[in-house]
């Protein structure tokens, strides 16, 4: 890259459009209604005017809803620069496609001026042999860097970091680290926020804030103003356990080491921001049956192959319900009111066993809940369950003496109906406390099987008490 | 503050110990059991031994399961800079609570000693009385910039920024920038990665990175090397605009301008971090019915009190199934099995919606879903629905089949499970969008309407149907 370049960089960046973030919506709206205008035009010019124009963040949220033959049309004219922006913003799967689409050679252009973690992202998400072709294709050190950042998890603190950052060793001064900033380009730089501090060996030694190097002469000797011990993690830390660190520390950049304390890496706040951002959509989906993957996703037959296995998991755990009720077949027979009121108890056991275990389930992700106080936080539970249970049980107790005149029912519902609520209370906290403390995501498989759970058990409760009490076994 | 201070500061910081991020839960509970211990003991040395051995990011996690008593013994004895750090990271709630057990002047020193963005977070929580007083007993400085930011909505970028930012006017050079830099203290230069440029009026003109004032000479005219027109937002923008345009656009700060243009603030990616984790919190609470507030809440009353509502607007839904299933009574007294299939129908029914309103909610929330591309979302899950339904449609017809051995109770099921799915798939992705549309959060309102309007026509989709299509109205 020549200076050239790097000084075109600095002056172009801040000359495109930044959409009004209080008006975002409507504003990307207009600019995809252009898109889709060229595009039937099939005006590459205007298409090519029109994505220059764009920031690049906003061009990739405004290109999402096309598919990837018009969204390769919309890029393919796209500088390296400001296409390696967009890449490092749009949907990771659809970058196999897209690249089919495109010279390899200029792809590989575009990929070295992406930052190294945002490449290794692009790259792992390729198919081994355009990858390779890709590889192939760059220069040397962009290479080995994200040769490198491939071995990663890309779930781990390794799969986060990047290798631009600049570091001075313990032994030098000021001026040393001052200069060792020189070998960066423009763009780099402005992420920059310290110095790192090493031996010869690259341990991790210190850090320096920009501003020290600022605020001190040339010649101060780095081992006199260095932050010693800087906080940092290992490169295997999964991705959660960083993000909590960054939010625990109020941290805005972090250094990686790898297990012998030797720096490789460094994590900024903004990549930290996605994770909590994608951590949150997958303790969502996961709560409700449904997959990450199909965010974004336009084809209804993969969104359905997605979500079937999970209604069909639901529907086997109904068949207990269906064979619960034949159960009490002659109970119903005598006493149809008593089947007015499944969906009652069925609902409400729902409610409670979502409200807990969403409780805990967000609790266990964000730190609120932990392995050791879940006493403390079942009986909590317990105490609620007890006191919505009570409040509850009156009110279905008087709906049913109002609805069907039978006070014994009534009484057998709301005595129903508190119990089921206590099991649905601690079937919702302590199955997902389980899983957690088995070392399962218990995200995962709270939905479905609580709520089965719940339905069967509440049924069993309702119908036997009632069959029981009010003497419907045989002729009633 | 004195230069004494500011050194110690820089060098006591990284002596604290930091807890593994790979082994957190039990790292916290060993010291929250030495804590307990050396509490039972009242050995006020000990504690203040024990909390100075921590960062403070650590040790309000720590102390998160302690009362208000307990976190004053323990924080009581700490000196002002790791107290103002915890300050910032505790339960707000707690703290009108536990000022009331230490000393205003106290208080009003360690506030001082807060980035004045938390300051005023705190401040913001207290009683009026007390932030008052606390207001009255701190210095000057301080006392003004929590005045200006408290007159912001705590929800907005207003109520994100703080006044801790360096700037340069645009006839300065780089010099002059770096001058500007030697008033602030150690702690707040870490956090600095930008000088603003502004021009008389304090108009945000251009931003230099620390890089570029380190790589030119201290006489370069600013104007020639800054940054023209920064990314900013307004003062009044929404935080989750805020945190979506860190996210757009790769931020790790960024300047706040009034209605005027004038810098008025900036932002850093570690609170927009926080912003990101409390309003997916803040989804998953409304899909699950239940309130923020009570995450860390120990009180079963207090819990009971904000879940309470959300459980009796769910009973009085369902008293339209009671109504729904008393009005086929003669039905299901005519043939007992249809009630069997009641639970299956429910739970398809609640299944769907919760999928279907999960992608709609978390997908605005995200930017994966938007209003301008909303038919092409409901094509998509009733394309979905229509899959996903025939499937289901035909497994229960063969369970039916099975269990109760009739064809055509089988077959009414089948029918009723694909309408009642393609129902529920239609309002579990309308009704949310229709929400967003008429500017009502649809997270909600979305979790106990949908369930229920999904519980009570697939009810009247079933039983009608049966009744119509096996001849059970009246004598069968």
């Amino acid at each position: 890259m020549t200076d050239d370049h790097r000084d075109g960089e600095l002056s172009a960046h801040h000359e495109e459009l930044v959409l009004d973030p209080s008006n975002l919506e409507a504003e990307r709206h207009a600019y995809y209604q252009r898109f889709e205008r060229y595009l039937a035009d099939r005006d590459e010019v205007a298409l090519k005017r029109l994505a220059e124009e764009l920031s690049p963040g906003d061009l990739s949220e405004i290109i999402r809803p096309f598919d990837v033959e018009e969204t390769a049309l919309i890029l393919r004219r796209l500088s390296a620069d400001p296409l390696a922006e967009v890449l490092g913003e749009i949907d990771n799967r659809s970058l196999s496609a897209l690249f089919a689409l495109l010279d390899i050679d200029e792809i590989a252009d575009v990929i070295e001026e992406m930052p190294s973690d945002e490449a290794t992202d692009v790259i792992g998400e390729l198919e081994e042999q355009q990858a390779r072709e890709i590889l192939a294709a760059m220069e040397a050190e962009e290479r080995e860097e994200v040769t490198e950042l491939l071995q990663y998890d890309p779930e781990t603190a390794g799969g986060l970091m990047g290798k631009e950052f600049a570091t001075v060793p313990v032994s030098g001064n000021i001026g040393d680290a001052i200069g060792d900033l020189r070998r960066f380009d423009a763009d780099e730089l402005g992420e920059m926020h310290f110095v790192f501090v090493v031996d010869g060996r690259d341990n991790l030694l210190g850090r320096m804030p920009l501003t020290s190097l600022l605020l001190n002469q040339p010649e101060t000797p780095i081992e006199g103003v260095m932050e010693r011990d800087p906080l940092y993690v290992e490169v295997d830390l999964d991705q959660e356990a960083v993000a909590q660190y960054f939010m625990t520390h109020d941290l805005i950049s972090l250094p990686v080491v790898d297990g012998g304390g030797r720096l490789v890496g460094r994590i900024t706040a903004d990549d930290v921001l996605d994770v909590v951002e994608d951590e949150a959509t997958e303790d969502i989906s996961r709560l409700a049956g449904v997959s990450v993957a199909e965010f974004g996703e336009q084809s209804s037959l993969r969104v359905a192959r997605s979500r079937l296995p999970w209604l069909l998991g639901g529907l086997v755990g109904q068949i207990g319900t269906v064979l619960v009720l034949r159960h009490f077949e002659v109970s119903i027979e005598n006493l149809v009111a008593l089947s007015f009121f499944v969906p009652v108890i069925m609902s409400m056991a729902g409610n409670v066993g979502i409200q807990t275990s969403s409780v805990v389930v967000r609790g266990l992700a964000t730190g609120e809940v932990d392995l050791f106080h879940l006493h403390r936080h079942l009986l909590r539970e317990i105490g609620t369950a007890l006191l919505t249970g009570t409040a509850i049980a009156v009110c279905v107790f008087v709906l049913a003496a109002v609805i069907v005149g039978r006070y014994d029912l009534a009484l057998v519902l709301g005595m129903s109906m508190l119990l089921v609520m206590l099991f649905a209370a601690i079937a919702g906290t302590g199955v997902p406390l389980l899983l957690h403390r088995l070392g399962v995501d218990p995200a995962v498989a709270t939905g479905p099987f609580i709520t089965t759970a719940n339905d069967i058990v509440g049924l069993l409760i309702y119908l036997g008490l009632a069959t029981l009490l009010l003497g419907l076994h045989g002729g009633g």
